[in-house]
């Protein structure tokens, strides 16, 4: 018998950690990261932030803060998140150490031994390791190009038994599909669940990286249409619209959520990085937090756009992908039985490297999937380097 | 049937909460609260470091950094470590969002729902809560002036079925009882341990705020002992010795238990800050670590000493306490039946708090326990406080 917890069991070493160290290489190009590129933060807002701290305010910033957040963030947080639609005043907001964080303690807060959720195949590996770290038993919807397939969720709902715990999903510019959920789908979502009294936890942390204005209304969260008989419990991040070293997210919950995960959060850490959380902050008060996302998303955009263009140049036929139209990822699909691991070896002998499928499969299984970035590499890196990944794959499978 | 996973059941909201917020309430004296007095944090230092940091160190800040924390950090602080005695070589080290989420991801390596693990009585609570959020059973081991009553310790171990988990133990100026342990008491543990197979939690936060070096000896870790056959799982802060706020603490592990833990660390929020890692590195490798320790501990002494003063010079003398050499509490004990909270009401109206023992208590009975820390007020209002409280005691008890 193991001397460790059973419900760690599961819990498996990912290729995540490898191909970071990969992605991080020098004279590597790197598709693999999920991170923003290091020349995009906004170093000298962040000093002028810095210059402008007085004393008191520095003092705060080194101090423990209240386990649900300095109350000067969480005023200036809430009131963001109602500029965006969301229902800020009836919800209870709790800032994170990430958004995985927020996540990990939805999933403990809910999650027993063996309970059935609800998620998407392929689905964000962060958290698929905080559900299998307790034990989770994972039932898979899988996605089509404008969302979960309605016709799986309703099988699985009518098959699972006990009822699911909660139903996990992400909204806009999925990480790893790239798709943004129709409307239509995400009220046939709410019309399925709410009858059945299953939460939703709607995992927020790309939507301000859109391509489009006019995509605006088809992204709608289900958290801002408020759908009456539902908890959704949404989560979101300063990681992409700040900087994901300051390790700062939050929850926007109901009450009696926030109360059950505001104790999960107290054994976790006390409360989040007071330093980071003058920083957030300030860079709301400030307005910065409007123009910097504007900024990135002018580039994330024009990343994409080469990164679409190069792809279609230089991609056989037989692997077929959706536009990205926000975020940091294009998922390419091959013809089914293909082998992205082989891929990504060939790939790596060009010099050039992205996530294989299986990554993001609950099961593990499905690998002829393949993750390609945009986001930390630029127009000039992504040109040279997308041709490499068309080559290695024409080389194997012709 | 709540919703809610039964594992958390056990959760409860602390009176600390609303006991921080009366703790710093404008107009009121605490001796309540475990955390550095605001005017202590070495801001000159944080903005020297700050303004030395290259474009590139800021980019790191801004960034993910592995699971296990940023390479130049886990350098400086191994060294740092090693420099205490302490094994770093020989084992591993992760970096941790404070000391309490080192203590979590340990609770969750090794505890399943109902499992007997061994505490002290009083002991910390944020340990209590990271344990309670397992459901572990609590074995609690009375504490005498030197440390655990080893008849006590010794007992459970014998009447303990299945076999505890791990043992929890604060080995210097412990949170609350003030105390050192006893080389003795220590090497008891050890023997009691070695042939069952039981790991130690050695939690180490406050040991660098010694007022008498002449203690260093006696004050001598478990996990520099390195015992033959015992796992030791040393935490550590530095909350203490540079700020709470910025969220980092460490464990020193063996090998396995660092696979493991590395996997619940990914699960939960990732990595650490990066920005407070960057910080502390430059402060470890700049030698600020040891200038600044030296000048809080100093510090701490004066206040610590004012208490006792005060204290001697107040109390009734069915008062007891043993004289602090270190940390940040004087624990006060009152004979059998006293009524802590009783105390507390009354000192609040006087202007004037602190923890009641039943706090500290795994079975949050036994009250006859106050907790006053010199940490967060200077010497004056020491003298001014203490008075006032041993005038609470006075009118209730007489």
């Amino acid at each position: 018998m193991s001397r460790f917890a059973t419900s760690v069991a599961n819990l498996r070493s990912s290729e995540i950690r490898d191909l970071m160290s990969l992605a991080t290489a020098p004279d590597i190009i790197s598709f693999a990261g999920g991170m923003p590129g290091n020349e995009l933060f906004p170093l000298e807002i962040i000093d002028t932030i810095y210059q402008s701290l007085t004393e008191k305010e520095k003092q705060v910033a080194m101090q423990y803060g209240p386990t649900t957040g300095l109350p000067s963030l969480l005023e200036s947080l809430s009131a963001y998140l109602e500029k965006k639609g969301l229902p800020a005043k009836s919800n209870r907001l709790i800032i994170t150490t990430g958004a995985l964080q927020a996540i990990h303690i939805l999933a403990k807060a809910f999650i027993d031994p063996g309970d059935p959720i609800l998620v998407e195949t392929p689905s964000f590996i962060g958290a698929l390791s905080a559900f299998r770290a307790y034990d989770a038993n994972l039932i898979t919807v899988p996605l089509k190009e404008d969302g979960m397939d309605i016709g799986q969720l309703k099988k699985r709902l009518d098959s699972t038994l006990p009822t699911p715990k909660f139903l996990y999903y992400t909204p806009n510019f999925h990480n790893p599909a790239g798709i943004i959920y129709s409307r239509k789908i995400k009220e046939q979502i709410i019309d399925l669940l709410k009858d059945r009294d299953i939460p939703i936890i709607e995992d927020d942390v790309y939507s301000d990286l859109y391509f489009y204005e006019e995509d605006l209304p088809e992204m709608q969260l289900i958290k801002a249409m408020d759908p009456e008989g539902i908890d959704v419990c949404y989560t979101g991040s300063f990681s992409k619209i700040l900087g994901p070293g300051l390790r700062l997210g939050w929850m926007l919950v109901p009450e009696e959520i926030y109360r059950k995960c505001e104790l999960i959060k107290q054994s976790i850490d006390a409360c989040s990085p007071s330093i980071s959380q003058v920083i957030a902050d300030k860079f709301i008060r400030r307005g910065d937090v409007y123009n910097y996302t504007a900024s990135v998303r002018l580039e994330y955009k024009k990343r994409g756009l080469a990164m679409i263009e190069a792809l279609e140049a230089s991609l056989p036929s037989y692997v077929t992908f959706e536009k990205p139209r926000g975020g940091f990822y294009t998922w390419l699909r091959l013809p089914e039985g293909t082998d992205a691991t082989a891929i990504l070896r060939k790939s790596i002998e060009k010099g050039v490297v992205f996530v294989s499928g299986k990554t993001f499969d609950p099961d593990a299984i499905q690998n002829n999937y393949m993750r390609v970035s945009f986001c930390n590499t630029d127009v000039e890196t992504i040109r040279q380097g997308v041709p490499l990944i068309a080559e290695a794959i024409k080389e194997i499978y012709g």
